[in-house]
């Protein structure tokens, strides 16, 4: 999802380049680091810029984070961060320091706590102005002299010839700055660096905030503040390797050289260092969402040391023991999009406890999780469909974490997330998908969390009206009414599906009234399909469509029947009754001409908005609607274009440059969706225990599964050119139609396909 | 103080009116309430509402709560309030609510959490338009149908005839409401209702709020909001005597009838009742800082019954005991300011911690009080001129729990409160007036709080610069200069003070070091006195005066070297060496004829602003910094003018009706005012352990010291124009100076006045 409403198309990059450092002059990379099997593979530059200003970007970030971590230490090129979300845009010609919390992904800015920057010379303590060095603390770099690993960032400050290298543990970032030999250097900290406070629509605001210096080598305080999470906490205990030679708090403007403490909204401080001895400053920060004495706790139970090396080998086996879940074989560049697609997607949901179980509950609270860890930063409405199905296959005790963390949210807050970042609920977006998360991770037997409990969660929050879910409407009229809830068409078949999934869990549970009822509401999508003009069609309360109508028409996120999408987007959302869709539209052959139509139709007229990029045809891969469109070929028996169209994607539409993705990366659903189809498979219907075959370009895969075993997948003659599936067999079986089952997948075994550069249009008629 | 710009003067009121209620015709007081031997003097409605729009408030409010109770529940006639801060002005037509916690007597409004409103008929959502009854759920109200007493609050709410009857215990809000007959009966709860929201220098908003249904007679839920504290979560839990029969949740404009519960930010509630049986309905609401299990064990250890009359008795009770402390003999509108007055200084500082002994500390984390008590509510640039002496005096164990509440503030913020609400510093006002009061509090020999770390936060917080406290400007420049900090006059005399303060317990603590420096600092004051023009006057930076001066014209808050006055009224703040400041106007005669002019002078030239009200020429009774001024007579042996101008202020300046006070009541300071006044003696310097003595006004006062000695004040010949002493005794001897020491008072023993209308001008020359 984007948030965006600027932003006109996307033009693909091919500024492609390598992943390991280009060989800054004065600095070595260290030694003693070393390289896993998979991690060398994940560049995690990609999705950190457009190509130009017309583009979109992944909004990735390519600092450091150990998996679901939730300190997130990475350079932002922008001070009042906006778009990208990230902070940090790869077309930026300077970078305004270290943050350690970020979002990967987003449509939407928010963290950024506790910036740090290293600076020599003449003290200065204001940020500058974006990309004018000289203008403040704020350094030119170059990507020559940048290097980005799993664990490991480091950038040439050259304003001040400072190399500066970031590793972190889960709650604590380790920066290691090689300064020249100077009297004069300095760390700044700063308290002040927010989400742009101009946008008002999250009325960011620094509520209070402190730095205290403890002795010459420690400082602590935190910030509290309101923006896109209505309300954070951090804390902050930080200490350096060295002491400090002199000190400078500040307010705003006013500046107090040795005062031992500071309150107030816009603080930073200065500390001063001798490096004239040649060695590095190493500083850690260790961060909390409850105290500063948590934040002291954190950092001596994750890092009591001071050896960097050891603190990126550990970060990096962490992430090597994630990535190799999955062992893939295909080109350099299939690997490259491939690992980064799951170190992307293991970015988040992000553990916001800290060591000991403490964190901020949704209702404000400091609560403690029995198993210390609380998951938050819950993009739902991207991440339901291929995003938490990959968790469930490869992260199961994760999975289980996430249900708990989200039927915490259902405990304190009436009803479970929509988009929850922080702990909080910040409902952007539409419909109830944490419903299918926790349904799928419940019909697919994933233990430690208490079925009973997660089905009175997903039934209430079905049932209990809330911003953007008026279930009492929903009962009344059967559709969502336009001019009673905005979106509406969006919310009708997304609200539908979510009903399916209650349904599923109430037949498993065997709530045969429960079942019934949240089954007929599956339906209801029907009751918004407009006959005369083929497509899901507003209406208003009285029961008339609202006119005037035009499918290729955009809607953001509010004010429109559309939700970041047109009326052909958003034709295709009935995964859980394809042939119920197929049969609205007049059968199989209607069906393929409208997809046809669908993926050609060049037609721009309706004012195209940010939201929408990746075009092929009306298709738009930049955002999550058309996600699963390409693979709705299987169910009408011509699985030839669902190949032909997945593969496009997978080809076209994914690279490994900093515009590598085709809109914002959306905490990991764009690269799962690569991960899933790169592999041959697609969960159309993520509840359905179904996957859809597409069109693998790897030439063999291997999984992991939860219960131990592999699954493995090879093809032969892989290939840009054959993207046609000449034949498939499970487990030396021939398969005959185009999907397997979530049971062929975790019983082991193998899947294997022939491709050829022709279509076979015989195979896979179901 | 104020903060008010717009109001211009004061008038004073005449409208004398009883404090019993006046006879409700459909529902009699309740029969078992007793009254105590000094509540019944106490008329909560003196200070809650000035004669006429260009008055100025008292801003106390009306309703119920226990002796430095956190919950003060009372009626709100404004919805945003903003002037008067209590929420309640006695002109006022209409009562929109009863909400559950109220500033007494500040000039700037917060709090007003939880508001209840019962109603019949159609259920209205909006409070509707000031003093419209039918505009909204607010009604119209009579004083006739309205009683107030310590511990309870009464009054028929006209546009429903609900009798509507409020009592507390300290963290819980009683309500008894007796409807008419029917069907229809109704409960609104608001949780939107808080401080004016377009008051953009406070910035109030609601970041979170939530109501929850949870059960039949039993809702809970919360409000997170930023205002004049910056950050405050109120938690609730609310029980209804009887089931409701509906409910409709709202949020905004939206309702929802049978949800059971709600999240956002403008969030309401109706709960419905059939009341047929013609029983009343009873409402119990406790708060919490901390949590709704917090809130809930607040109601089951402080009020599992619901015994109304039981509940006001015990609160009387309570009242009763504190206000025997002091006891008086007068007229009877002199005991009923008097006890009122104590009435309205024991209604804070509050106890913010909850039974358990769990607070909200500065740094916004939970932390938890041995003692189960935090006080806060801290109008310290106010009360540490007579609220704390008279603390000291008759609340010693209270006192303690002051100064240790300040402490905290010192551990996690690095230095004492300016003014604290809801434990959280808002830099209110200007000076550092928590030293006064601890420095006061150690010298006079309270126990229960650590000297020496008392005498750490008094000295680090007299050397860390804060905002309003530069101390580098102030150690580089001996004085403060206009052009580095606005209010600079107010600031170099009021910080001098404070050292001065230091200085006295760093002497009782042998450092003597540290002695020499504060002393030194104690006398800059004199940097700014102008020997030109004879005022104390602003300098630059430069060391020039501050060019054009006119002694009459007025500051407010910033902007301006003088806070909330002029020169002429900062002429006098030389507490800690009257004698010095006598010296710097060329002896007494000069002094005298300075103060005559200062008691005489009527020019208004110099706009008065709404901070300056009660005036005796330029002195101005309604603000504090002329309170100590009539006392200054005494210094320069003319201690019969004191008389005079001490008898006028007791006599005309304050009256037992609604505008009875001649600005706002300040928290207590007013009162405090009044209390020492009337009997005959005062603390011009609130740290010397020295009285000087006025004219008492009441016949006979009774004080109970700490050490349970009795120090008793016998007058012969009071009255209006017997202002005059005649000759005074201490313990059957005569007294020939104007002062008494604190030693002459817990010692206990007896002050005897001889009171005449001729003034005795041989008697009392120093």
């Amino acid at each position: 999802m984007k948030i965006t409403t600027t932003l006109k198309s996307i033009i693909f990059a091919n500024a492609l380049f390598g992943i390991t450092s280009l060989g800054y002059a004065q600095q070595k990379q260290p030694s003693s680091i070393t390289q896993g099997k998979y991690v060398q593979y994940v560049n995690p530059f990609i999705g950190t810029g457009a190509v130009d200003t017309n583009s979109l970007s992944g909004s990735n970030f390519p600092g450091a984070t150990v998996p679901f971590g939730f300190v997130q230490l990475s350079p932002d090129t922008q001070d009042s961060p906006d778009n990208p979300a990230s902070g940090y845009d790869y077309n930026d010609k300077t970078i305004v320091g270290f943050s350690h919390t970020h979002l990967s992904g987003t449509g939407v800015a928010d963290l950024f706590d506790v910036l740090v920057m290293p600076t020599t010379g003449e003290l200065k303590f204001t940020p500058g102005k974006a990309n004018q060095p000289g203008s403040g603390y704020r350094s030119a770099y170059s990507h020559q002299h940048e290097t980005a690993r799993p664990g490991y960032y480091q950038v040439l400050l050259q304003d001040y010839n400072i190399n500066a290298e970031l590793t972190s543990t889960s709650h604590v970032g380790l920066h290691r700055y090689t300064f020249p030999k100077t009297a004069n250097a300095h760390v700044i900290f700063d308290l002040d660096h927010s989400l742009d406070k101009k946008r008002s629509y999250w009325s960011c605001k620094i509520i209070g905030a402190e730095m205290r210096i403890v002795n010459d080598h420690t400082i602590e305080g935190y910030r509290i503040l309101t923006g896109w999470a209505r309300l954070r906490k951090v804390y902050f205990h930080a200490e350096f390797s060295k002491p400090f030679t002199n000190t400078t708090l500040a307010s705003g403007r006013h500046l107090f050289p040795g005062l031992p403490i500071i309150n107030g909204t816009d603080i930073k401080g200065a500390f001063d260092f001798n490096t004239e001895d040649g060695k590095p400053v190493l500083l850690k920060v260790a961060l909390s969402p409850v105290s500063v004495e948590n934040a002291r706790l954190n950092l001596s139970s994750e890092l009591p040391g001071w050896n960097f090396d050891e603190v990126v080998n550990q970060s990096s086996a962490q992430w090597e023991k994630e990535l190799e879940k999955i062992k893939v074989e295909g080109t350099t560049e299939q690997k490259q999009i491939f690992y980064t697609g799951l170190y992307h997607a293991f970015t988040q949901p992000n553990n916001v406890a800290d060591v000991n179980g403490d964190y901020q509950a949704t209702d404000f609270t400091i609560s403690n999780a029995p198993d210390k860890t609380h998951y938050s930063t819950f993009s739902l409405w991207d991440t339901f469909r291929a995003a938490h199905p990959l968790y469930t296959l490869i992260q199961p005790e994760r999975t289980a974490g996430f249900v708990n963390s989200m039927l915490r949210q259902y405990d304190t807050y009436g009803y479970l997330p929509i988009w929850q970042l922080w702990g909080d609920e910040n409902y952007c977006m539409i419909g109830n998908h944490a419903i299918p998360v926790i349904v799928d991770a419940a019909l697919k037997g994933i233990p430690g969390f208490d079925l009973e409990k997660a089905y009175e969660a997903v039934k209430q929050s079905s049932l209990r009206d809330h911003p953007g879910s008026p279930f009492s409407i929903w009962e009344q009229y059967h559709y969502i009414p336009e001019d009673l809830q905005s979106q509406s068409v969006s919310i009708t078949v997304e609200m539908a599906f979510d009903d399916w999934c209650v349904a599923q869990l109430a037949k498993k549970l065997g709530k045969t009234a429960d079942y019934e009822h949240f089954i007929k509401r599956s339906e209801y999508y029907r009751n918004v399909f407009n006959p005369q003009n083929g497509f899901f069609q507003a209406k208003k309360k009285d029961g008339n469509w609202l006119e005037p109508f035009s499918p290729l028409q955009y809607g953001g996120n509010g004010g429109n029947p559309y939700t970041e999408g047109n009326a052909w987007q958003y034709l295709w959302y009935v995964p859980q009754n394809v042939p119920g869709l197929i049969e609205l539209m007049g059968g199989k052959e209607g069906f393929v001409n409208k997809l046809d139509q669908f993926f050609t139709l060049r037609d721009k007229s309706g004012e195209v908005n940010g939201n929408a990029s990746g075009f092929i045809g009306q298709y738009a891969h930049g955002n999550e609607p058309s996600h699963h469109v390409a693979y709705l070929y299987d169910y009408a028996g011509q699985p030839w274009k669902t190949q032909m169209y997945v593969a496009k994607v997978l080809n076209d539409l994914y690279n490994n440059s900093s515009s590598g993705y085709s809109g914002n990366e959306d905490c990991g659903q764009m690269s799962s969706w690569y991960i899933f189809s790169a592999m041959g498979f697609y969960p159309v219907n993520p509840d359905s225990q179904e996957y859809a075959l597409g069109s693998p370009i790897l030439k063999h895969a291997e999984m992991l599964t939860p219960g131990g075993k592999t699954f493995t997948v090879d093809v032969t003659n892989p290939g840009k050119k054959n993207c046609y599936i000449k034949s498939v067999k499970l487990n030396g079986k021939t398969l005959s139609k185009p999907f397997i089952t979530q049971s062929d997948i975790i019983n082991g075994g193998k899947l294997e396909f022939v491709m050829d550069d022709k279509p076979n249009k015989r195979w896979g008629i179901r």
